[in-house]
């Protein structure tokens, strides 16, 4: 079976997808075979479209199918209240608690000089527009409680102190529904220093 | 986010695939987004030249992009054996081994009456006309060691042992309900030397 067999192209192209291997992608390939042309098709369609119409909202930067996104042109969400998150799949995870009324911006990153990426390669530059045009009431740093999301979060912290809003970070504790037994220490030191008076 | 949003499309897309969820799925489907367009293209493209192009092979019933397949359109291989299988899995996992000179017959499935496959859902009846036309020494009943498997190796050897040819079946040495496709090459090697005459 040659490189430029159609079978073995589909397995190689499956197999640069992270997490899957090329014993998954074999078994990938010939379960679209037995389905015969429906799902390879619908899949093929879905993945041209995505890469005709996917692109970044030009108020919030994340990706989506439509210019502005749904959540900037939804006009009950609440314009003076945005969450500043890494990546696409953090509106998701936030999107999915059903909590927040406000809009997102998408840095599409964090600060990490070691691997070369500063200020000018997130989309931070949009956010300080977003700022000075609008009339914000509070911005919610949402970055990852990691060395590179805590970094972040104090560098738009540092930007955004001279303007006149208020900037607030998610809180740090305990899980709903995990057990103490298993929580490492960092996240029960952090928990102990926010206790909050009921 | 609605239905028919590309991003979320893709995402129920890729989890019609087997052992892919809807958490697997959306991280694929950002993994495609960041990669932006060129690992997408490629995979729609493999797919749709497997749609389009990946037919039954006329003389083994493999799945093939070309027909007659690359096995059966080589001369060095020998026409004169034919090893019978449940599906074109087996014939990778058998090719890997590195031990086989002869041809495939892939049925595409096994005798199983509770699911409605009978005789005449399988290509018994071409694996019957190439005995009958070429010049076969012997065929190797290759189906998985499973109750189906051993039930359908049993129905073709009733059916060939009229013919005036030697009937086989790989050795034990694969362990019983073990599937082809998931066994090492060097079992397989072992298998195919300790044949035995049924």
């Amino acid at each position: 079976m040659s490189a430029e067999d159609p079978i073995r192209r589909l397995v190689h192209e499956f197999s640069r997808l992270p997490g899957i291997g090329e014993k998954t992608a074999t078994r990938l390939t010939y379960h679209v075979l037995r389905s015969r042309d429906e799902l390879a098709r619908d899949l093929a369609a879905a993945l041209v479209e995505v890469a005709d119409h996917v692109q970044l909202c030009s108020t919030c930067c994340n990706l989506t199918g439509s210019d502005p996104c749904p959540i900037c042109a939804d006009p009950r969400r609440d314009a003076g209240l945005i969450c500043v998150v890494e990546q696409p799949q953090d509106v998701l995870a936030i999107e999915a608690s059903g909590e927040f009324p406000g809009t997102f911006h998408v840095l599409q990153g964090t600060l990490s000089p070691l691997d070369g990426v500063g200020p000018d390669e997130l989309h931070i530059a949009e956010l300080l527009a977003r700022v000075r045009d609008g009339e914000l009431r509070e911005v919610i740093l949402a970055t990852n409680p990691t060395v590179e999301g805590e970094a972040t979060a104090l560098y738009l912290a540092k930007l955004l102190k001279p303007l006149d809003l208020t900037i607030s970070r998610l809180a740090q504790g305990i899980s709903v529904g995990s057990e103490l037994e298993y929580t490492d220490g960092g996240t029960i030191a952090r928990a102990l220093q926010n206790r909050q008076e009921l």
